[in-house]
């Protein structure tokens, strides 16, 4: 993949002047249609050998074009916040919103590669970050978002000649440290495990750009023209045609479904639901209390039917929790500054710290839900979503999160029982809207949906556990129930 | 101020049964008005003696109420990424959006008197951050915010007692420690801080409500009560009736401003102004690297008629820097999720890290700018914004950082020259919009603001650099020259 990166490319200075302002002129033209248009966002990472002018175009980057624009992102440690969440939440809080141009100096492929480099990690987990990464993207590029990466390349010769001169020179011996030449020693490995991992992650939406890092105006150049053909390309087509030419999920041929599987006759008696209740809430509350809780967290997610008591459910939760630990996030629309970012990022700005639990009501699972039965998205963004959130949970429980997911279900007729009972109730009464009589109208749809979740996102390591929820006693202990055992199972794992 | 809740107030069960399940509902009630009508934030202040049921209340709230409505922050150790920004920095990102509830425990208050009691700080500094403290709440009044302050209290009769009585049963026995004991032998002491600290800030806006914690229902009906009544009267008065009857701003009796005493005329040449480039632009890139940089940041914000020259102006700061460590914020209309808080929290969030530079293009004065002029707030609102800004500048400077601010001032002669130029000019056109044209017309009107701003806001420790920007050149290095000076006498003083 470097082979033309070792061509000694050159620009002599004439040339070079002709050709930058016209460059500068159009690069500005190109981020000021991306500002307006505002509907994708600009993700170049910068990646290379050391000394071949990651920083230097970084910089040069923000003298062409509007700086205003730009925000560059240098990864270097980790915040004790950024530590106690899964590796991506540093990126995911730092991807730029549509209309601007994010750079990153460091990236998520940095640490897969440094530690395969150092020998801290094995091929086959330098391969599992490559298929993670790939996903990411490609998740990135389907958001609309516009990736661009550039590696900066310097031959082994050419890295000892820049090393060598800058140490002759005795305004610069200072830059060249014992740590340089002990890098340089790394030469072949790192050229090698990078080589892989570039030509592994080179796909048609990212490709790798590889530039040649020895003559400054041949990189900036090269840098500069292909930001702007990128750019160009991408306003020209403001919006990704993704085809949705997917076979059709598997509709059921029989009236077989997980739902009507279920025994919705389950009941839990007054008397016995006291006693469980508090058995449960009690031993929640020492788990969350145990010295282990503080290296993992908790998310708990509901879903379910209007009415099917997801409320009351969370309050049985957290009245066994110390409330300053826990948090609830109720998922409503997106917000401004969420509707400008992928999909996933409104969720992965609330992620728990380790020691916390964090309770959504509602959750990510509104595209393959709400969304699809109402079409607010379209069918490609909602058939994706079902590996882009398998992902997404992969990276949570990697991270010692424990991930419980609720689905309340009810039937039909018990819903229209709560319906009518909460419009007879006073101060229930703003729990019932026109929205949720129009919901009702779509039972079957939202069944469909609920059943192709299931099957696509109820995994080993992240399980759906469906409620029976006509009962709310039995709703309410089931649920406790699940949430102990599935603390007490990761601790015992650790 | 304790004396009230020393004489053993108590509830007893039967009439708690009967008082609880009405108040619970008015509570919901009340929490649902919030939430819906959204035009406030309640922020719930929970502090007092050890055992006296601060960690009690915070879950009796969450029980009685909607818990997604209301998000609890235990304000522990500083993460490092809080440390790295002056320190009521975390208490901003963690305020409450309007309709929510948030409850504090530990606040903006703990620090203070924990400090004066361990003896590590004098009187009058605990009395210095009372002040502060003052100021802050009544700015958030003033944003509309209800404050409510909940004081748990024990005697030491009372404490020794609990103590004691936790001892003896072998279930609670742990929960003792000596360091319980340690922090009860500083009980008179802490009685003493407090009861001054709590004296001092018990403003009519926001008092302090003492409440006995030895008995839990008495503690919970006074707390669930005033909790109603509270809300109820906020949600009555929606609109907050500040008026507006401050003297008016002294209207200048003569055409002596601070603008007009500038010399408009000064220029530098050509080979000068390269020359002056190079070097301050040098001498910038060095104090950046300067290790006692870590330690400091820099913000820098830019002020100034349209078509004054910050952009270029910022881009000549920008080439000296290293672009991973600076970032610019260009300040627009306020997004949804800015508008739900007070004033500057959409300021507060962008504040830098240690070793960081953050520039604004335009900035927080937007408030007694275009603000006051287009009438985007009241008087009341932009008239109290000078002593806002001034604490809240004063806070980042005692937290090391260098705030400059410059001013960019054109002739109405220049400026016109320059509209009709960027009309002219291909690449500058989209800098020149309707709206420009029509605030040239309100010229004197922003003249005025400018001065009043300068009077009011340009303190010792956080001067105005006013800049003659009819000379890009002139422009350039006196802003590079000030920069470089300001960030020089910071560290010289350190």
């Amino acid at each position: 993949m470097f082979e033309s990166a070792e061509l000694g490319h050159k620009i002599d200075k004439a040339a070079y002047e002709v050709e930058v302002p016209q460059l500068r002129e159009d690069l500005l033209n190109a981020q000021f249609d991306l500002a307006q248009k505002a509907k994708f966002q600009v993700i170049i990472l910068v990646g290379g050998v050391d000394g071949a002018g990651k920083g230097e175009t970084i910089n040069l980057l923000n003298a062409w074009m509007d700086p205003r624009h730009i925000v560059a992102h240098a990864m270097g440690e980790q915040s004790d916040e950024e530590r106690d969440r899964p590796p991506m939440w540093r990126f995911w809080r730092a991807l730029p919103p549509k209309g601007k141009i994010g750079v990153f100096f460091g990236s998520w492929y940095t640490s897969p590669i440094v530690q395969r480099v150092m020998g801290k990690t094995k091929a086959s987990e330098l391969n599992q970050s490559i298929d993670d990464i790939n996903h990411f993207e490609t998740m990135l590029t389907n958001e609309g978002a516009l990736i661009i990466k550039f590696w900066f390349h310097l031959s082994k010769e050419a890295q000892r000649n820049r090393l060598k001169s800058l140490e002759k020179d005795p305004k610069t011996r200072w830059r060249v440290t014992d740590l340089d030449w002990q890098r340089f020693k790394l030469y072949d490995k790192f050229r090698r495990v990078s080589e892989h991992a570039l030509r592994a992650t080179s796909t048609a939406e990212a490709p790798w750009i590889v530039v040649e890092g020895v003559d400054p105006r041949y990189r900036n150049l090269t840098t500069g023209k292909i930001l702007l053909e990128a750019l160009r390309k991408r306003l020209k087509h403001p919006a990704l045609a993704v085809p949705a030419n997917a076979p059709p999920l598997q509709a059921p041929i029989d009236s077989l479904n997980v739902l009507d599987k279920l025994d919705m006759s389950q009941k839990i008696a007054r008397k016995k639901f006291d006693d469980e209740l508090e058995k449960y809430q009690g031993k929640l509350n020492l788990l969350t209390r145990d010295e282990h809780f503080h290296n993992m967290s908790v998310i708990a997610l509901f879903e379910g039917s209007d009415a099917a008591g997801k409320g009351g459910a969370i309050r049985r939760i957290t009245g066994a929790l110390d409330a300053r630990y826990y948090r609830i996030i109720p998922v409503a629309a997106p917000t401004e500054e969420e509707r400008a970012q992928p999909y996933l990022w409104r969720f992965w700005r609330h992620i728990p710290r380790n020691g916390r639990v964090m309770i959504f009501d509602r959750s990510w699972y509104g595209r393959v839900l709400v969304e699809r039965v109402e079409k607010f998205c379209s069918e490609t963004d909602w058939m994706r979503a079902y590996s882009e959130i398998n992902d997404f949970e992969e990276q949570l429980i990697k991270h010692n999160t424990v991930l419980v997911k609720f689905w309340l279900t009810i039937t039909k007729e018990e819903q229209l029982r709560r319906f009518k009972e909460r419009e007879r109730t006073g101060f229930k009464r703003f729990k019932i809207t026109e929205e949720d009589w129009r919901n009702r109208k779509k039972w079957n749809e939202y069944e469909t949906a609920v059943c192709d979740m299931v099957d696509r996102t109820s995994t080993e390591i992240a399980p759906w556990t469906l409620v029976e929820a006509n009962d709310k006693n039995f709703t309410r202990i089931k649920i406790l129930k699940t949430l102990c055992q599935q603390i007490e199972a990761a601790m015992k794992r650790k």
